[in-house]
C-alpha cells in the first residue's frame, strides 16, 4: 500500500487507527534507550575470560622481557602491535597502540595538527585562515563534534551505495586547498552500513588534492564486525595510498571497544612510518606510554586474528537476531508504503532509516513522547543539521529483543503518523 | 678535608689515587641505569593483588549500578572520585579521573589552553604573541618538555628550601601578563625533595597576577610517597586558593603511577567546579571516558586512604634503604669537601646533588664512561640548560642496593675527579 495513492479520507482513517495504537503504547509509560551503539550485556560477557588471563600468578613480562607493570612502551608492546598490524593489514612499524579510546586518538591527532601541523604540513592548521573537512553524510556524530570543537568547517558530501560521492570529493579537494581531510568509516559505515568499493578506495588514494597535507581519517571501527558468513571486503587503504604514490595520505584508527570491553579496550592507529614517527615524537611528550597490562590481557586472550574472527562470530550470533528483528518490523510496517527506506547492513552497529523529507525530527520527537529515545535527528550530519531532515539512526545492539521489538514498532508507528501528516499537508 | 684548602701537589696526588679507583670500575664494563625515577620490581610486586580483585567471577558493576565494561563515565566512577578527592583534599565534584597518565592530563590541559583557552581566559593562548611559564628549577624535565612542545617560553625561578623564591615569583607575575602559569611539584619536589611551606602556598594562592587566567599547575605526584614516619605536610592548595578569593587559579594533578603500577595506574586532576566543568565539556568530545575496570581494580584493592597509607609504608620499607645508601655514600665520599651539596628528602623519588659550578655535565659524562647512566645534566632546568651546570638528579629506586652502591661510588669518584680538575684549573 503506497501511502501517496491514498485519498485524504483514507489517510485520515488510517491516521486515527495508527494513532490509537500509538496511544496504547504511550499509556505504557515505556523507557527505551535506542540512542547509542553500545554492546549489550551478553556481548560483554563474551570477553570476561580476559579478566582471568592476567592474575598475580601470571607472568607480567612482555615478549621482549620487559615488565608490563613499569614505565615504558610509548607506542605499545610488540605483541599488540603485531596483532593489530594483522587486523589492519599494515606492518608493525605502521602501528601505534593507544589507550582505551580511538576517538581520543583521532581528537589528539587533530589537536596536534592544529598546534603543530601534520607530517606533510608546512603550517599549523590554527595559523591558517580556514580549515575544512569533507564529511560524507550521514556519518558519525562524534567525528563532526571534533571538527566543531576545533573550528574546522565541515562540508557535507553525499553517501552513495559504495561510499562517498567521489565526483563531489575529487572536485572539492582539487579546487580548495583549505580542505585538509575527510572522515571515513569505510567498512559497515556509521550509520549506513556501507562498505567502500575498491574503486572508491583507489580514487581516494590517488586523487589530486590541492592541500599537500590532505589526510584521510580512516576510522575502521567495524573492520571485524561482520553479521554474515559472507562479510564485506574492504581494500586495504594504506597499501592503496602507497601504490598511488601518496603513502602519507591516510591515518587509520580502530579499537577493540566493540570486540572486548567498550570502556576498557585497546585503541590503535596506523599510517606510514614517516607519519607515525612524526606523531611518536609529540606523543613522547604527552605520555610515557599506554596501559601495557591491558595490552597483554588482550593479546593473551585474543591470541591471533583467527581467534578474533571466532570471537566476532559469537558477537554476531547475539546481535544478528536484533538486526533481523528491526529489519523484519520495518519490512512489515513500512515496505511498499513509499514513506521510508532503509539499509540491510552485513556488519557494524547501525541501521539507517530515511523517512520522507522533513519528517525525521518530528518522528524522533514523537517516539520520545512514547518513551523511546532515538539518536537525535540530524546528529548524523555536520552541525546536527540534516538538510533533508530524513535520516534516523537505529542502534539495535543494546536493548533486549523484546525492548527492541516494542521500540521499533513505536518508531514505525511514528514514521507512519508523521508521513500521513505530511501527505495530508501536501494535499492542502 | 676541604678540597679548596689543598695545594696543587696534594690535589694532583689525590687525583691520581681517585683516578686509579675509577679506572678499576671502568674495567668492570658495568651497565647501570640511574636515569629515571622508576619503581623497582619489589615495589611493583606490592600491587599484584590488584590483578586478582577483578576476575570473571566478580561483579563488574560500579557502586551506582552501571556496568564498568560498557561505555560511559566521562570523568570517572563515583568510588574512584571519592577516593582521590580524599587523597587530594578536595570534594568529589572537584575531581576528574583520567587514563593511566597524569602527564597526559597536564599535556592535554595545556593543549586545550593553546586551542581554546582556559576557563578564565579571554583568548586561546596560541593567538597571543607570547605565552610564558614560570619554572622553579631544578624541576621536572617532562614539565619543561611540554612547554617546549607548545612553544611556551620558560622563565627559571630559583628553588629555596621551602619552595620557589616567592619574591621572584610575585614580581614576575605582577608585571608580565604573558606569564600564564607556573609548574609546581609541591611535595617532595622533583628533584629536590622539598615540600612547599604554608607561606609559599598562601603567597601563590593570593598573589596579584597580571594574567587573569594565571594557573598554578600543581603536580602533586608524591603526595602520599613518604620515606619517614614523620612525613612532610602540605597545605591544601585548592582550599588556599578559595580562601584567597582565587578559586580557579589552581589545577592539581596526581596519579597512582608510583603507588600501584607505573604504566597501568589511575591519573587524576582536581580543581574548582567551574574550571573542571569547562574542561569536562571539551573532554566529552575527546573521549567517552577512561578505563572504568581499572578504576574498579584500584578502588577495590586500595579501599580507602588508610589502606593507601599502609601500602605506601611498604613502598617506603623497600626504597628507604636505597635512599639511605645513597646518602651514606655521599656523606662518606663528599662531606666536608666543599665540592658538593645534596638534600635529604622525607619522601618522593629523588636526591638532588649540586656539584661545584660548571662540573655537572663533565661528571655525568665521566660516569657514563664507567657504564653509569645518570639523568642528563641540565635536564632539571628549562631547555636542558642548567645556568650553573651543577645539578645532578639521582634516582635511587630502580636499581638493586648493590647496583646502587656501585653507581653512587662511581658518581662520587667522578664528582671528586672533576672537582679537582676545576680547582686545579682555577689555580692556574
Amino acid at each position: 500500500m503506497n501511502y501517496s495513492a491514498l485519498s485524504t479520507a483514507e489517510l485520515n482513517d488510517l491516521y486515527l487507527e495508527l494513532q490509537s495504537k500509538f496511544d496504547a503504547y504511550k499509556s505504557r509509560k515505556l523507557s527505551l534507550d535506542m540512542s547509542r551503539g553500545k554492546p549489550c550485556t551478553e556481548q560483554l560477557e563474551l570477553s570476561v575470560g580476559m579478566l582471568d588471563v592476567i592474575s598475580s600468578s601470571d607472568s607480567l613480562k612482555t615478549r621482549d622481557g620487559s615488565d608490563s607493570r613499569n614505565y615504558g612502551g610509548l607506542d605499545g608492546i610488540a605483541e599488540a602491535k603485531e596483532l593489530f598490524a594483522k587486523v589492519l593489514k599494515v606492518s608493525v612499524n605502521e602501528i601505534i597502540i593507544g589507550g582505551n579510546s580511538s576517538l581520543a586518538m583521532m581528537h589528539d591527532t587533530l589537536s596536534r595538527a592544529m598546534i603543530h601541523g601534520l607530517y606533510s604540513s608546512k603550517t599549523p592548521w590554527s595559523k591558517l585562515p580556514a580549515v575544512k573537512f569533507l564529511c560524507p553524510s550521514p556519518g558519525y556524530d562524534r567525528h563532526f563534534a571534533i571538527c566543531e570543537l576545533f573550528g574546522i568547517e565541515m562540508i557535507t558530501v553525499d553517501m552513495l551505495p559504495d561510499g562517498p560521492d567521489m565526483n563531489q570529493v575529487e572536485k572539492l579537494v582539487r579546487e580548495d586547498a583549505a580542505i585538509k581531510g575527510i572522515w571515513c568509516v569505510p567498512k559497515y559505515s556509521n550509520p549506513d552500513g556501507i562498505t567502500y568499493s575498491d574503486e572508491v578506495v583507489d580514487r581516494l588514494a590517488s586523487m589530486e588534492t590541492s592541500a599537500e597535507d590532505f589526510t584521510i581519517f580512516w576510522d575502521d571501527a567495524y573492520t571485524v564486525h561482520h553479521l554474515t558468513d559472507n562479510p564485506d571486503r574492504l581494500k586495504p587503504m594504506l597499501a592503496a595510498c602507497k601504490e598511488a604514490g601518496n603513502p602519507d595520505r591516510v591515518l587509520m584508527f580502530s579499537s577493540t571497544s566493540k570486540i572486548s570491553f567498550s570502556g576498557s579496550g585497546i585503541a590503535v592507529m596506523a599510517g606510514s612510518e614517516s607519519n607515525l614517527n612524526y606523531i611518536r615524537k609529540q606523543l613522547a611528550v604527552q605520555t610515557i606510554g599506554p596501559d601495557k597490562i591491558n595490552q597483554l590481557r588482550h593479546t593473551r586472550f585474543f591470541k591471533d586474528t583467527d581467534h578474533i574472527k571466532a570471537h566476532m562470530e559469537k558477537h554476531a550470533a547475539i546481535i544478528k537476531p536484533k538486526f533481523d528483528t528491526v529489519l523484519s518490523i520495518l519490512e512489515t510496517a513500512l515496505s511498499g508504503g513509499g514513506i521510508a527506506e532503509w539499509n540491510k547492513p552485513n556488519g557494524g552497529y547501525f541501521i539507517s532509516l530515511n523517512t520522507l523529507d522533513g519528517c525525521a525530527r518530528a518522528v524522533v520527537s514523537m517516539a520520545s513522547e512514547a518513551g523511546v529515545t532515538l539518536t537525535k535527528a540530524g546528529a548524523t550530519f555536520p552541525y546536527g543539521k540534516d538538510p533533508r531532515d530524513r535520516n534516523i539512526r537505529i542502534a539495535p545492539t543494546f536493548p533486549t529483543l523484546s525492548e527492541l521489538t516494542t521500540a521499533i514498532e513505536i518508531l514505525c508507528l511514528c514514521v507512519q503518523l508523521i508521513s500521513i501528516r505530511k501527505l495530508l499537508a501536501d494535499k492542502e
